[in-house]
């Protein structure tokens, strides 16, 4: 075993200059935290930890813990309670500013859609983290935003098609949460349009008797998708893991199969988002069809000291130019930080051990390297340097 | 690398004084065994190896040579055939009690619903092992004995509930092998009185045509599930892999998923048990889900060599107040004293790897440790201090 | 880390002379190939790289230039430009030739249904690979063979019959590719006769109309099926990934639970090819069913670096005696040749940590090398040495 591949600080130097894009995360929050709160943060979990034991007794919490206590002026391992009094002490915004700025994240994809009322937007992001920040459209909330205006049956196909090139204009993709909202077991052709009317006039009627505007239709959900294949977009999918509202049975990422033989000369590239415990179907997918890539953000974060083992996972079907980086942080910095230090070690720790068995010479895995962290996110959406010219750091 | 994790001696001295918590095991048999006996006990087939192969010739058979020989007072690697002499030579009560005893177990939670004429009782399993022994009602025979007895379909429901009350005066918690003989995509709500009745007089009626007693129906199998979340039971519930009986593919723990969110509020705790190659799934359930514990027990065993990195693979979503052990043993002496043995340095092993990646102190790897040993368990269960205290060891 | 786990060489040296019997493969080509074609033979997806992207950049493709160009004269890590130069240079046959003598593969089982007119035939094979050749017959090729020949509906099932019964005079075994054509999830029991000829009718009438002859249904195919096991035959069946065209969830072997069920005692061996990812539940299988055999040749080829995993994972539940190697090489000599070389260092590594962890000794190891190299497959096949000895070598 090789000196960087025991320590931590010397794994990052080796490939601790490459800058990151985070091409999937969500905003960050700068409120100063309480106890729950802060709990609610490091599990996907909706509920409290069983009494008498606590959410920080996880590989994300020793991993905060280890590596986020120092950001904060800690001792490593400070115990949860110490750790929580320091992070209120420098207050929310500081403590996120501290974090965000050590991550050596120099983009990100920030999805809008989910909670944004408790967490920063992109110019916000881009402020804290000295870094800059692009939008991401969640295609379910875009739905759901013309609802809640008013818009009528007949109306929806049109005014969809309006809001999503109006936000496309800015915007560098989309997202889809299928995979929550209908299991991406889905018919994989667009409904008609006659059928999407359908749909759309008893949700209207569901809302209109007291319901949520909730999308969970699969007829709209459906039509949502091919808009974005229509335009040829970076098409997220949630993968995998999440939290227990995800009928995790329902999220394997070979059940698209048929979409993406479908869509594979559209022009649309699709990203399988998180994808643990699917991550080797997901390099197999990655592998036989052009237009797909794949990341393992969220495991990332949360298997912690055995995040190395998942990421080495993800090396295996796939080709290197069809990996990329994410942390599919939400709220807590403490998840951008440990997603981009937990995966610079996890991806070094990686070549090296092929190093070790095959020789692999030095430039080819700073290559490698390079591609996962940034340069197959800016080909798989088709952004030029120019773009990332334009939006200067903060 | 470590010494200690080179040496399974060392390994076993750090965390080898832990006493363990067995949550889930059969009884042991005390028969002197001839080899074709012992074969069958050393494999979830239920068929010979073909010929001119043996089931020794595996993971668990190379486990048994290299350590449970040396128990028997033979070399390492003894042949299958010196082995077996051997352990003639002692009788079966004198081997099963020296490997029983060699576990360092002290409490076994034990089901008593299947082959119980071949093995132990619990108060049997208390003195070979000179350990605390609990008992662990299996549900499915429950409902089969009062079939046998005479029970009607009008009375089923009542005499079901008497007798499982009657019987959680003493157990510790119930087991069901739904995913035996229902799978586990099973209707997730309990079924009402009308079907019920209909469900037992079916029954009934196809064992009074010469069918053997064996409860195979999803209604009435669901409400005995639903009979022991009323009670806010400890639930046991066979998952992933066993014998050619499965369908591996129905033993998936993702398809307990909607019964999972509906029993969250109920009281009852869910046990998901040994989940190879599902744990990965498992972890999940077990972070999502506040009332859901896993443990990998049978893998452990049969895995042998490779057990050290099934059981790392159980440290990564679920929280670590979540994580059981069980040795899934049934028979053979061998299987509670390998469970024992592998499971400590697997663990020790696994919290070694973390330490050395993550500096994780001394006195925090020794308190997941005991976490996981036992201390989950009895949370789980919810067993205090006294409960252990009256059951004596004989 | 013992230096034999450390250096290839090493590795090699020691189970190196085992001669290997791949038991899956198809013939090699011996054309001088062009990039866009050889970049199409090391990748199981249909279409080229996306722009800018070469498939040289995976696994595999640094395993060829790390391995194979040193065969061929060139350093290791020629770029992929100085290899394939190197490789027209020499020719196609010569480099084919080179890399397949190289391989220390003793016997190739060779299928011969696939893409026959662009690679060498067994006999062919046999010469280029200084190596003995049997032929292993593609169920579904046969019967579409017979539709092209004009068979009609009645006279089918006998036709279907005779030809099987005279390849399998000379043939070891037949494959099936029921996974691509109707998914594992098939009807388990034999179709009747009148249900055969009708479709069998429906199928040529299909092709009447212009349809390709391309058998994908499956009441047929599952005849296919139980005419071979009728015979006892060693049955191989295509499990787990392949290309574009294959719906990997309907790919996982537990599918065929109760086929296997069904075939346990009717003489027949069940043979599952590459698995990959689900390798653990072939494992499954292939411990409880005493017919069920199983190999992870095509990941080895795939997953280069990371297939020391891969391999270590095939030697979990699975019974030593009924694991089996495979390329599952189709046209580049340099599949052969890595997956040779990437099975014996996976498998020697599996030994040496498996003696460092539970001190399995050299002859024990050396016992489990050389079933899994060669002896299990005389087995499964039921070859006996007459038959090797018969079949010289060219």
């Amino acid at each position: 075993m090789s000196t960087s591949a025991r320590t931590p600080a010397a794994a990052v130097a080796t490939i601790g200059d490459i800058p990151l894009l985070d091409h999937h995360c969500h905003g960050v929050t700068t409120e100063t935290l309480d106890r729950a709160t802060f709990e609610s943060l490091i599990t996907e979990s909706d509920w409290a930890a069983p009494e008498g034991t606590t959410h920080f007794d996880s590989q994300l919490g020793f991993a905060i813990r280890r590596y986020c206590a120092p950001v904060l002026g800690l001792e490593p391992f400070a115990t949860p309670e110490a750790y929580l009094d320091r992070r209120r002490e420098l207050g929310g915004s500081e403590a996120s500013e501290r974090l965000l700025r050590a991550t050596g994240i120099s983009d990100y994809f920030i999805e809008v859609g989910h909670r944004g009322d408790e967490i920063l937007d992109p110019a916000g992001m881009a402020t804290a983290a000295r870094a800059r920040a692009f939008e991401v459209v969640r295609l379910e909330r875009l739905a759901e935003e013309l609802v809640l205006a008013g818009c009528d049956a007949a109306g929806f196909g049109a005014a969809f098609a309006r809001v999503l090139d109006e936000r496309l204009e800015h915007a560098v993709g989309v997202k889809s949460i299928a995979a929550y909202r209908i299991g991406l077991d889905f018919t994989p052709g667009p409904p008609s349009e006659g059928d999407l009317e359908s749909a759309v006039a008893a949700w209207l009627e569901r809302t209109a008797a007291g319901a949520p505007v909730r999308l969970d239709d699969p007829v709209i959900v459906r039509h949502l998708l091919w808009a974005a294949v229509d335009r040829g977009c970076a098409i997220q999918f949630h993968i995998g893991y999440g939290d227990a509202d995800v009928d995790l049975h329902r999220c394997n990422p070979l059940l698209l199969t048929e979409f993406l033989r479908r869509t594979r000369e559209s022009g649309a590239r699709v990203l399988l988002l998180h994808c643990y415990p699917f991550h080797r179907e997901a390099g197999y997918l990655a592998q036989v069809f052009p237009h797909v890539y794949f990341d393992v953000g969220l495991a990332i974060n949360y298997t912690g000291s055995r995040s190395d083992e998942i990421i080495a996972e993800t090396l295996e079907l796939a080709p290197f130019h069809k990996i990329l980086f994410s942390s599919d942080a939400f709220g807590a910095a403490e998840l951008y930080f440990l997603g981009a230090l937990l995966f610079r070690r996890g991806l070094e720790r990686a070549l090296d051990t092929f190093a070790r068995r095959d020789d692999w010479p030095a430039a080819e895995r700073r290559r490698i390297a390079e591609l996962i962290a940034w340069r197959n996110a800016r080909r798989a959406y088709r952004l030029d340097d120019d773009v990332f010219a334009e939006a200067e750091r903060p």
